[in-house]
């Protein structure tokens, strides 16, 4: 079968599995949540297996290690998943939620009814447990998924998806709710961002390169996040000690993640207190620092390594113990430097003035605002969503981290006694 | 200056503006929607005066009679666009509604606050009135226009635009909030339908074939409807009087309207006791059916003109006094065939039965379900929405009619007291 009819046949089933999951119930969701629980620990020997043929085939192609530890799958990991299933078993569904039904002067009742999408497409790289967190979001918000993992990770995707296949079986699902792309042929990518009339929505996680790709290519509408060059503000009016609890935690807590903080801006009338101290820290942690001259100075005297930071700096997302340091004259000149730089993920600032939080709060356009509190708060389970299939940075339809809610949308339903328009 | 300079004039110009725009007070921005009117009101000859080159322009290029009517700038048309100002104006403020707050384990407080999409492009056909219509919506929702009406319209248009940035003047508000093209060049939609870096969204409003161009080119998302193929379904449980009422106001309160029916549904069991009344009704007001075997049989016995209807009538939107009719076994049925040939925008049911009812709330996957009301009702106003910008059959961001909310989005706000992740 060649890639197009190959694409063509999985997405009808998907259509057609969409239309099933629309109106389960949450109870048989949740029940094949957890059955899928119970295969991957009944089958863990098998995950293993097929997890070591993508180990060493990626080994033999020479695979960085940073990848290859992506794509273990350790029995820590498949407690990981399996945890996350029973996670997601336990939300509450959103599918149905009926809100602000209002009665309106003609006499009919108006409100609106939350759906799911239909069909999701997850496009994502070497982490094999994805395959089971985003089968596991689209189906307990009633959508059919499409899940195209990475090349590398073939076997240990096909030993998962066979699990998942299982799971809905004993719950009397549709086995086309959750499709796992059996070919590696990248021809597939590009037939799936195409198909509009079977697909809904594409999620891609992974590297920038891959995010670029799909969102040039898609005709399918895409929630996605390029980059996380995320800004922490120490304003003239900031608690010190917040300020330098917050700039430490939003850089070092962890390195290689979207929500770390990539670029500090500081307040003239405070650097001179504020930066010793973080440079020391900074210093302690192994953070590279590249700074504009007036930071590089102050740095420098007292007694630390600040290298020039040149334009390209303040646009990039090192997801590195790199960081770049800039002062400006006020909080103009922070979102002056943020509405130029920001990849709109997430900018917080530390103050205590209430009038310039405000203004910060209000101005500042993106997915996530914070004041006095640390940029790596910005993730889904952190806002209470429980889990998250991505972080949009789109302006479209959901903004910041996407939970179930980002999976679903809402149609009008309008009820009436006879009413006819007059 | 060529065309790609000039749109990359009006992007950057679009920019700069919706950033102004997202931080002013409601006040200003119902000042500005006011002074508009008032201009608008003073410079009523100036107005006759440009849509008068277009009409005759229109005649001397053998423009349609309906086109030209609906070219037309009349006093009555001008006294709706200055009522419709003062409506938006009056109309309650999306931008800066906070919701969802809560406290969450970690100790920080996080929820949604409303803001605008920036700029969002809308590209539409004759109506001149429409220029108005959508600036006032972007304007109050904070959101800056770029705003690409008909070349027939062009002298029309300009005419509005100089109104609306006199306005935009009084108020102190960038004239660059609302720009309307000056070329009727079509190249100028190419650019701005890809220009993602400076255009949030496109609303495309007008036929079906601008509707398909601008969803194949465009690389900025589309906020749009294709069609209208509304049904109605009447239950073997319907009230017959309700039912009747129903199908006849969808048919016949108005014909070129996306939200008219074009086919009705009749259960089996009650298709011999609806249908004569109903072909005597269409056939006073005038309107051609087009029907099944079945239902055929049945008007053509009681006296009335019916054709048979190909498999292509029921994908067709008539937008005129022309109905399909399709007898179908029961609710089941009707649901298998709003399925397979439904546009997603607005389907009803009549049905005094609880369950059936319920069920087809819950299954029918259109932006508007309604049971026991016409579908002439999907419609902003009707909805309360105050006004639209368009209406929406797509499943991301917007479903139904869209008003100012459907031109926003939320961000999350974060409020911590030096809080970090631990």
């Amino acid at each position: 079968m060649d890639i197009e009819t190959y694409m063509q046949a999985v997405g009808t089933k998907a259509r057609a599995a969409s239309r099933s999951m629309a109106r389960v119930d949450t109870g048989v969701k949740n029940q094949a949540l957890l059955a899928i629980a119970e295969v991957l620990d009944a089958e863990r020997q098998t995950l293993a297996s097929a997890n070591a043929i993508d180990l060493e085939n990626g080994r033999n192609n020479g695979l960085e290690p940073a990848l290859l530890d992506r794509l273990e799958l350790s029995p820590t990991g498949i407690d990981g998943m399996i945890e996350g299933l029973r996670q997601v078993a336990a939300l509450p569904d959103p599918v149905g939620e009926i809100s602000d039904m209002n009665f309106r002067p003609s006499g009919i009742q108006v409100g609106k009814m939350r759906v799911p999408l239909g069909v999701v497409g997850i496009i994502y790289e070497s982490r094999p447990n994805v395959t089971v967190e985003a089968a596991s979001l689209c189906l307990k918000s009633g959508n059919a998924a499409i899940l195209r993992g990475g090349s590398e990770a073939i076997h240990s995707n096909q030993a998962i998806a066979a699990c998942i296949e299982r799971g809905l079986q004993s719950a009397d699902l549709p086995s086309a709710a959750v499709q796992v792309i059996e070919t590696t042929d990248r021809a597939a990518v590009g037939k799936l961002v195409t198909m509009s009339e079977y697909v809904d929505v594409i999620v891609p996680r992974g590297g920038k390169g891959l995010i670029e790709r799909i969102s040039r290519e898609a005709q399918v509408p895409v929630i996605k996040h390029l980059d996380g060059v995320c800004h922490v503000y120490i304003d003239s009016e900031a608690d010190l000690l917040k300020a330098h609890n917050i700039a430490l935690n939003a850089k070092t807590h962890r390195y290689g993640v979207c929500n770390a903080m990539e670029t500090l801006l500081v307040a003239e009338a405070v650097a001179e207190q504020v930066l010793p101290d973080l440079a020391k820290a900074y210093s302690e942690a192994g953070v590279e620092l590249r700074a504009c001259d007036q930071t590089k100075t102050i740095i420098s005297s007292a007694g630390y390594a600040c290298v020039a930071a040149t334009e390209a700096d303040w646009y990039e997302e090192y997801l590195a113990p790199v960081l770049a340091i800039r002062i400006v004259k006020d909080v103009d000149g922070a979102m002056d430097h943020i509405n130029a730089y920001s990849s709109q993920h997430t900018e917080a600032i530390v103050t205590e003035n209430y009038t310039i939080g405000r203004r910060f709060i209000n101005e500042v356009d993106s997915s996530s605002v914070m004041i006095n509190a640390s940029t790596r708060f910005a993730d889904g389970f952190e806002y209470g969503l429980g889990a998250e299939i991505g972080i949009s940075t789109d302006k479209i339809h959901a903004r910041g981290p996407v939970g179930l809610e980002g999976l679903t949308s809402q149609k009008y339903i309008v009820l009436g006694d006879g009413h006819i328009r007059q």
